[in-house]
């Protein structure tokens, strides 16, 4: 039986640690700030980008610290991009994790600010001699990992849920391609970023740092059909969220343009794809084999 | 008499061309996030933080292309400081530079994201080889700038100042040196990493980047007591936005703590300090002591 569950679990908690350091709560006038910060990110999640970047560092002997230090960078990127995605003027969501989003806990002000600030600290972070002691490798990680978060990657694919959401004219018409390509920019990017992230810190040969790039490609993709089927087909207590919003929203989805079936054929083919891209690194990869697994069948 | 003007001017047009070039506007389905993000850049603005950065790297041989790069990278940070400040859950501004601010001309979200997406498109400029050939200053720039803009820098001045302004227990009591701390964070970080970026870029010696750093300091005070002292005795259509919009908060400024005069006096002596810093650099360094008397002199 797979370690996966165990591994993880380990992972997240050192994740979690690694945060609440450089994340500091001091007396300082802009403590209020950090608070929030902190809240945003602490919240005992599953951690899968910080695992991928703490997995793929592996496959290249690269040092524990320095693949947590990155780890939390992404995690920092992570989350204020769910703190500013939550606020009002954006997916007006009250509720994460069961817990009061950033905004309905602090207020709009300080959540706006608390994720300007993780996302500063978080390059902040990798620019610093902490995450590797070659400056090479810290100044492709920030310049991957912005582009992987920017207007061309996350951000950028946010934007074009919102127009799709709001602008029927838009939404309404999109077909899988420019739902693939949605997605790909909102969830997708970072996610790559977070194995490319042990490639890098591992100065990995390109062709290795390819295939990285590719298992995250279609594990990605794959990872954001079955959020689509599980807002369908979940249980709303387990997924932790409403079910059937994208439906209300009249949105374009990978289930309401390929069908059910058609699209857990289609995750299955992906997962399968990403693991063949594993193919150069034998057994090391097998937790990233687990992981696509653990993707294609989680419930929530 | 000083060719200031006429420089500032013809670096502040370049600063235009470069921005416009790094911020394309393209057929995607996001072009409305670049819309937003080309919106609030480009706005004829003076340039200090831009002039700052060419003019230090000029100290030290720097390229132009390499100095208009980070300057334009600093612009982006300032800019989407500005559009985050403005927004409803902020300062709630409707005009900046007498043109409708980012979240009126497009709305709230798009604002957000435009933020957002400058932020992060400034540090990958800033990792990307086109800042320096040498990783190790990209990587020092990268740091030193997320110093300068996030949680114990811009972003956390910003948090202060609203606290300052929401909560009376609070900002009534603010003295003097709680005040020039708050600025000292928000804006002051950024004019300093401004001029810092020169030294950086030139791979100056210590003590060139410390005199640096201590000039950017003081001047950065004197060009926010300035700021406090237009606030009360400039011209309304001079200066470009409402007067006494701060006593009318019941705000502490510099202003309200010292009295006009002393503070009038305060800025003097700054900018004295601030130009005595530039010692080392003889006459090369003459537009930084000119910019210091316009800081002081400026009506607007």
């Amino acid at each position: 039986m797979s370690r996966l569950p165990e591994i993880m679990a380990d992972r997240a908690a050192a994740v979690e640690e690694e945060l609440t350091r450089l994340l500091p709560v001091d007396d300082c006038p802009e403590v209020r700030l950090w608070q929030a910060m902190r809240y945003s990110c602490l919240n005992g999640g599953k951690r899968l980008r910080p695992f991928l970047v703490m997995t793929s560092a592996g496959l290249f002997n690269v040092s524990e610290k320095a693949a947590l230090r990155v780890a939390a960078a992404v995690e920092m990127v992570h989350s204020y991009s769910l703190v500013h995605d939550d606020l009002p003027a954006m997916d007006d969501d009250d509720l994460r994790r069961g817990r009061p989003t950033c905004h309905v806990e602090f207020d709009e002000a300080t959540a706006i600010l608390a994720g300007d600030a993780l996302l500063t600290r978080a390059f902040e972070l990798l620019g610093d001699p902490g995450a590797h002691t070659d400056p090479a490798v810290r100044a492709d990680l920030v310049t991957e990992l912005a582009k992987a978060a920017g207007g061309r990657g996350m951000v950028g694919g946010q934007m074009v849920d919102l127009l799709a959401e709001r602008d029927e004219s838009y939404g309404r018409f999109m077909d899988v391609n420019a739902v693939t390509r949605m997605h790909q920019m909102k969830t997708g990017r970072l996610i790559g970023f977070s194995c490319l992230a042990g490639a890098i810190l591992g100065k990995a040969a390109p062709s290795l740092r390819q295939a990285l790039s590719s298992y995250a490609h279609d594990m990605g993709l794959a990872f954001q059909i079955v959020d689509d089927l599980l807002d369908v087909e979940g249980d709303a207590a387990e997924v932790g969220k409403t079910i059937g919003k994208d439906a209300a929203a009249g949105k374009q989805t990978f289930v309401s343009l390929l069908g059910v079936e058609r699209a857990r054929t289609q995750a299955e083919m992906l997962i399968q794809q990403a693991v063949a891209h594993l193919k150069p690194f034998d057994r090391e990869a097998d937790l990233l084999r687990d992981v696509a697994q653990f993707v294609l069948t989680r419930r929530a």
